[in-house]
């Protein structure tokens, strides 16, 4: 046995809660991904780790491992610092869109690599790739070029970044180890780590339709997050943020695009607007930037500029028009009110089922599939006065799409006031 | 999709502490049986299951479904009765040699389906193989026809008997996930219930050299199987026997089989006889023979006489002489006083280093490997006198014996009294 560990013992370490050593992780991660463990008996310590948890050591230790399992980025010979956000994942995120180009436009450089949906949250590159001749893959040499050049870019990360947490990824989806602290922290600092970053900011979901249904949960998620960025050096900031109703008006790829086009040329809808200056200040700030206001520039239109810029540099025509479905189903108030709820993780649902996401990472989704929402939580609304519409290629769809709405909107009696949570819940750093 | 259920969630279910329903029970091991669920998700089931368990309900569903992937073997055909024993696996635990042949010279057909050792307890039919001659493979006819004519059978189980179990007993001992009374007790069970005798006797071993190391857990073990047992219908009692001691003086496969037959012959170590007359006296009892007492058979004869047709029906010859290994290294009492400890794990493992035993199922084992002691728990040795002689066919298989050996006994001062647990320690039925 030429193999310094065997990983029934590392399992069973871990099942009979033990800590585990700095050499027993560096082995069981780098055999891993040698394929020397196999994929059951990673899933057992998943399971292991999943239900007696990790201490912040284990889990440093861990990150640290699945970084060395691969390449890692290095801006440090761009002119500008650089700054990154990495969101846990919502319904009618597009904030990606409009905060790179303006980070950018505030002088900092953004590096950002992105991911594709899965289930009922969305994912940017299916958002951008909604725009006519978008492309999300770049060499490490173009997108070193393109940050130099106009300070932002948003790609799909290479095969070469944490390649033990790529593999470790797409186990847990099938074997029920997801949603667990120690697991999803070390898989997004690995990443984000992996990349390069000098400053990160997390935006970490919390309510229905997040990863974290409650404030506790979010709050232990991101302070281990903001632990493991600071550890490895990263300047790191985590802001916990309102996902019990969706971002903005819009839900699906190219809806989510023409809203973000329209928070750049100064309008969009409120929660939006707020929650991508919010995040710009904390990206701007991290990279050590002062003086400048992403307020301001984005009042000026410079973030519009960097955006165009930033799309046409990746292939695409900020000028061409957006993918529209072929079929739309508006939903109606069912009676005069005040619209106490409407709930994040339903709306997310329907639009996944109208084709906006996809249930298999193979499968394709439709650019203009998703939902346009006409009045959010706390708006007074009228029977019959139109509450959302529904759009998709596929008229079929609207059926299932309807049923995960069933229950997911709520009209109280008029005078009654939701109990709504603020965009920024929390700031932790 | 055409199943009805998805991997993940039963995963899940169990994984947040849910009671499985029968139909996800029936549906995972069929599922997995066939291939559907991957090794991967049943082993992270298996590691919830290990750390949050199953109810009795559970269990029972569970080794139901288990026997239901397979065939079921059916004694119903025979002239008299069936009996027979489990044990939990021991150091130098054969009783099963001397047992059966007495038991069928009781009036009791024995089909005593078998398995290999693995580790440091030794397989009854390692212990076989050392007579010259003998083989462990029948068909079901074979079998049936050496019940109806000499009323024992010892031979390896077919593989058409609960395959769920044979690939999960497979599995768990590669993800950590062996020790655990739900998943030990469903693949002993499902077994022994889908072998079709009508009455089980359930030695399970208590102590260093065993499985459960205390009194606790051996009981929950054996009564979780009692239940299984009566809930299938079948004669179910456990006894709770002593292994903190290797049981005889000899420990390794033709070592072994010299023991047996000298308890047959009316002699052998006392707490060997003991224990072979007190489970055969279940076994017949749990049959419905009366009349009958297993002590007196064996003073007559009749059961050596059984155990001469049954070695001769399997090809072997009951008067070759038995293969005596080449090398032999003698421990001798460091000290005059009384042996007060004599661990059975630092035996077995010293006799599994000595080649009597093997680590991968593809390993050979040495017919001629093991320990003959000298003196037991409770013993008066004077310093020099031989305490055990170690038996090997490769001399430099001595030193790691030694070493595994290495704080494995105690001589203490004249006058003291070891504290032995009884040989049968408590009975459940």
């Amino acid at each position: 046995m030429s193999e310094p560990f065997d990983a029934v013992d590392v399992i069973a370490a871990k099942r009979d809660r033990q800590e585990l050593s700095d050499a027993q992780i560096d082995w069981v991660i780098d055999a891993y991904t040698r394929g020397a463990v196999a994929e059951e008996q990673m899933s057992a310590l998943a399971m292991a780790i999943y239900l007696n948890g990790m201490s912040q050591g284990e889990i440093a230790r861990w990150t640290d491992a699945m970084i060395r399992s691969g390449e890692r980025l290095d801006f440090s010979g761009l002119s500008r610092p650089t700054s990154d956000k990495h969101s846990t994942g919502g319904v009618g995120d597009k904030i990606t869109l409009p905060l790179a180009p303006l980070v950018a436009a505030c002088g900092v450089a953004v590096p950002q690599l992105s991911g594709r949906g899965l289930g009922h949250t969305g994912g940017t590159l299916d958002k951008l790739e909604a725009i006519p001749g978008w492309r999300a893959s770049l060499s490490n040499d173009e997108m070193m070029r393109q940050l130099e050049d106009v300070g932002a870019v948003i790609c799909a990360a290479g095969a070469g970044l944490a390649p033990a947490d790529k593999k470790l990824y797409a186990l847990r989806d099938v074997t029920g180890t997801v949603s667990c602290v120690p697991l999803i922290a070390s898989s997004i600092m690995s990443k984000k780590i992996a990349e390069g970053t000098g400053s990160l900011v997390l935006d970490v979901k919390v309510g229905s339709g997040a990863f974290m249904k409650d404030l506790d949960g979010a709050r232990e998620l991101a302070s281990t997050m903001v632990r493991l960025g600071k550890d490895a050096g990263v300047h790191t900031v985590a802001l916990l943020t309102n996902m019990q109703t969706p971002l903005g008006l819009t839900v699906g790829n190219a809806l989510e695009v023409r809203e973000s086009v329209e928070v750049l040329a100064g309008g969009g809808p409120p929660d939006v607007v707020e929650l991508t200056v919010a995040l710009a200040r904390e990206m701007v700030a991290g990279a050590g930037v002062s003086g400048v206001d992403p307020a301001d520039v984005l009042a000026s239109g410079r973030g519009m500029d960097a955006w165009r810029r930033m799309i046409q540099a990746q292939g695409g025509d900020p000028d061409a028009g957006l993918p529209v479905a072929k079929e739309s189903h508006t939903v109606l108030a069912p009676a005069d009110g005040v619209l106490v709820q409407l709930d994040a993780l339903a709306v997310g649902v329907a639009s996944w089922r109208l084709g906006a996401g996809r249930a298999r990472k193979e499968d394709p989704v439709q650019a203009g599939a998703g939902i346009e929402l006409h009045a959010k939580p706390g708006a007074v609304v009228q029977g019959g006065e139109p509450l959302m519409t529904l759009h998709t290629d596929e008229p079929e769809r609207f059926a299932r799409a309807l049923e995960a709405l069933e229950g997911g909107y709520l009209i109280a009696p008029e005078g009654s006031r939701p109990d709504l949570m603020p965009i920024v819940v929390e700031r932790l750093a």
